[in-house]
């Protein structure tokens, strides 16, 4: 599908949203295949208060009012001026199956207070979402403050229910989308960026969500296992320091022997590293006077040929249990050569303390004269892996220092978002039985829009650059390409401009109505991970510098202005000076 | 069980784990009902070197190495001097299940190099935990940094696979329920705290994770009605923003009528409310002249009503929707006369904006005056909750202004640990066949302790104040009560105490072996959190205050001092200076 309205809006619903009356929602999917991915995600994943109330509207004769509901954020997360949407997969995931089971219901019964009334109980365990519609954006989009992220339409107390599930199941994943989409930006499109903070994680899934999340934000992959199966993102991983303490000595080892790759010709491959390692230890004197391979360790040494031995063509070594530079390089490279004596090529090495720029520049250096002495010019580019404690900031300043690092591993800061660790989306009624709905605040930025809104991005020059977005009330017309439009700042009276886009985009999709998911407009894992790095692309980079960003514009349609600012004067209360 | 030693040490093996030959260990339990609560844990819930590292060690002939792993912590979070330990039943869990299943292995397989032996597969599909031992602290202890919290030993490989998910089930459990000990430790032991932070949790089970374990560490409940069903634990709430806004005027009431408790004669409800708001408004000018009642909102009022005759006997009021002072507390006051006309108590109000020390003070004296006036006594304590980004800091600050809160609904900080999002647990081995393992640093706090070891606990006075932990070789014979013990700085020479304990508490307790969890040393969950709080209280007050805590001692035997110290100078490699 394409949602880019370049010619006459067809296909474009009243409400705003794109909708594709030729595709024919599929009328039936299994639950068994559109389930939330963790089982925890049910009904009673709530908030006591939406059940509490839900009994109130109930009681009160509101079971079959007509509500509208928003979720949205007020503010940038990581002193950023752009946000990663994710999460709306598993929110519909969550809609589609959402009932509560009999076990749920003898729950509530026991929690509720005496009197509660039998029938609610018979509401409840019936209640689903078939009235229910859903309108968002798409997975993956760039995102900023006040935009209606998802709109929820349908009966009040079954779309109030919904809040506190959604709420979790969009927060921490565009927040941890958001960190990843800020570190591929500090690192750069060219470098490697793996995920391996699953230990660190804020619950099991704390780890399971940031790794499927920081995939599609635009990190490479991950050491979580369990995402590379659930999800199929690519997962890697080599050796920890303990694999290295667990071997003591060289004499021990039980297997020494290893075959030539083609010709089959076996030899000692733990002498053979050995021999390599006493004729390169001279040549560790061209980075400092000082390490002469005298202080190499021969339990890693020991470590080293075992896991070449086990992966061959995988071998990727962690030369900091020791001393990196003493010892750790030099085994690295004795055992490369090894490996290359039996047509291996050797991968590289990690390195997980100590100053990092500096050792990833000794690295470098040191590959390019083994390389050079011993006729191995791949090894000159060698991978240098990097982590312990990244982060954004970390990054920018190995950048400065020039480092050789090729791929980064990015565990804590990412994972647990440690700079901000949570996102504040809310979730807010805006209309109810036709009547727009408003919290008013004292804090202007507080502030609730009323009413049903749907969002567009207004792009210029070739259509490439986005350049306002604009929030319309759905009953008015869309903004048309090469038209002009006047779009004004959502609380300053004065502050107003006339943009001519060359492209308008409706972000507004339609994604659930009448118990059915549109499967169709769903895109794959791997298509919201590639939209994402587009629609980075065609932001204007001054709105993602790490140091004062621009913020980029949401407008308000002179329609939508009005019927806000009728709204808030007729209900503010006046106060009174005496 | 007693894991106090206050006379000769009976049931103590000889590794200083407390031990019950006198208890059979449960033979057998049903898998069924001791799985982990997240079905998301399992083994493939893990970093992938663990499965590389265990094909290595596989193919070097280590399958059979005995190692032991420690599992600790090297800093207290929260700039703070004590941490409380919780995850232990969910480790558990997962390790009495641990098993690949078919589909795993295919996973597995998939991921695994080309040329893998078909061996090791067979190996790793037939791998259990059966000849793994559990030595751990209890749940809910108060532990300190460099304390082996948790024993692992059995086959290297096996040893080693359950690291990253150990990691991860303990540390943020840990985290959060520190948090809320020095929550509860701020706010006092008579006010009342309910977790309120799903929605900005980091992903559905850090939501569930943070609801658990901040009960143990000293909460009332939470709003999280998942975790009431799965824990039991007591779950709050009323109504939101969203409830209120949800009615606009008080004429088109569908259901105004309510019934005496007591007498079953039945008056408009609504009407009486409204008739009590006019005689009401003439108090609030004894808070403020400008207010006078007329400000009050009618939709506001219309909801209030709803909600009690929904709820007449848990009647508890979102006051801040309009404005606190100038609306909600006089429609919430009217109702709650109205409610007591019939026969039942109103319960209070959430201020969930604004000054909440201020708020509620205002809050309080207005209680007071309409108690007062209207012949309600009860209402001068009415429940004040309040809610609100509130934090350790902000309970403080509270209390400084004498507020008049009476319970404290906790959210984003509390389950996100906005000031310290991860616990950095590790996981580390510390001996293979026998050999002790040591991981060397140039940084002494990084350095790794050697060797099978385990903690006491000796306390003075009446045996009630903790003094020091000890920790020592498991071939030691443990401290006794009343004799004077020698203990030493981990690293410094000269830092020497003698300590004459009058209770000796050995800290590990062994909690499964040869496949069997030893359920009788596990403690309820109801336990658990009341043994956090007795610790605590045996805990000097200068190690839990919040600015500048005295740090508690923890001690190594002079045998186990030795052990260290000659392993580090035979290890650590010998600089040259030229």
């Amino acid at each position: 599908m394409n949602r880019l309205l370049d010619g006459p809006v067809d296909g474009m619903e009243k409400d705003g949203a794109v909708n594709h009356t030729v595709e024919v929602a599929t009328s039936f999917h299994d639950k068994n295949t559109f389930r939330p991915t963790n089982s925890l995600v049910q009904p009673l994943l709530t908030d006591l208060y939406q059940i509490t109330m839900a009994y109130a509207y109930w009681k009160a004769g509101k079971k079959d009012s007509f509500a509208v509901f928003d979720l949205f954020f007020r503010k940038n997360p990581f002193d950023g001026e752009y946000t990663i949407f994710a999460g709306l997969e598993e929110v519909l995931r969550y809609i589609y199956c959402f009932r509560f089971s009999e076990d749920d219901m003898g729950y509530i019964r026991s929690i509720m207070p005496a009197g509660t009334e039998e029938e609610f109980f018979q509401y409840l365990a019936d209640m689903t979402t078939r009235d229910i519609s859903v309108y968002a954006v798409p997975e993956g989009s760039i995102v900023f403050p006040r935009e209606p992220l998802i709109r929820v339409e349908g009966p009040l107390p079954v779309a109030q229910m919904l809040e506190t599930t959604l709420l979790t199941l969009v927060n921490f994943p565009s927040l941890v989308a958001t960190n990843a989409a800020r570190i591929r930006h500090a690192a750069g499109p060219s470098k490697e960026l793996f995920e391996f903070g699953l230990r660190r994680a804020q619950g099991p899934d704390g780890g399971l969500s940031a790794s499927k999340y920081v995939y599609i934000g635009g990190f490479d992959g991950t050491s979580n296992t369990l995402a590379g199966k659930l999800f199929g993102i690519p997962v890697r991983g080599t050796h920890a320091h303990s694999f290295v303490a667990a071997f003591t000595d060289l004499t021990s080892l039980k297997n020494k022997m290893m075959k030539h790759r083609k010709t089959g010709v076996e030899v000692d491959f733990v002498a053979l590293s050995q021999k390599y390692r006493a004729e390169m230890a001279p040549l560790f004197q061209v980075i400092d006077n000082e390490i002469d391979g005298s202080g190499a360790n021969n339990g890693e040494l020991a470590a080293f040929t075992q896991y070449a031995m086990a992966f061959p063509n995988g071998f990727l070594a962690l030369v900091d249990t020791f001393d990196t530079l003493r010892s750790g390089l030099l085994n690295f490279c004795a055992v490369a050569k090894a490996l290359a004596d039996l047509d291996y090529k050797a991968v590289g090495i990690r390195i997980d303390s100590g100053d990092l720029a500096y050792l990833s520049k000794q690295a470098r250096q040191f590959f390019k004269t083994v390389a050079n002495r011993f006729g191995l010019p791949w090894l000159a580019n060698a991978k240098i892996v990097a982590s312990n404690d990244l982060k954004e900031e970390t990054i920018y300043a190995l950048n400065e220092q020039n480092h050789q690092i090729d791929s980064f591993g990015v565990g804590t800061h990412l994972v647990t978002c440690q700079k901000q660790p949570a996102l504040g989306c809310v979730y807010k009624l805006v209309e109810v039985d036709g009547h727009p709905r408003i919290k008013l605040s004292q804090d202007v930025a507080k502030l609730t829009m009323p009413g049903r809104k749907t969002i567009y991005r207004l792009s210029g020059g070739s259509g490439n650059e986005a350049l306002i977005d604009l929030i319309q009330r759905v009953s008015e017309p869309p903004p048309e390409p090469g038209k002009r439009i006047l779009c004004r700042h959502p609380f300053e009276e004065s502050k107003r401009a006339y943009v001519l886009p060359t492209t308008v985009e409706a972000l507004h999709v339609l994604y659930y109505q009448n118990g059915h998911v549109f499967h169709d407009r769903l895109p794959s894992m791997e298509d919201v991970r590639a939209n994402v790095q587009r629609n980075l692309v065609n932001l204007r980079n001054d709105h993602m510098r790490r140091l004062n960003p621009t913020p980029y514009k949401v407008a308000v349609s002179p329609d939508l202005y009005d019927y806000v600012h009728d709204l808030w004067l007729a209900n503010a209360p006046i106060g009174e000076l005496s």
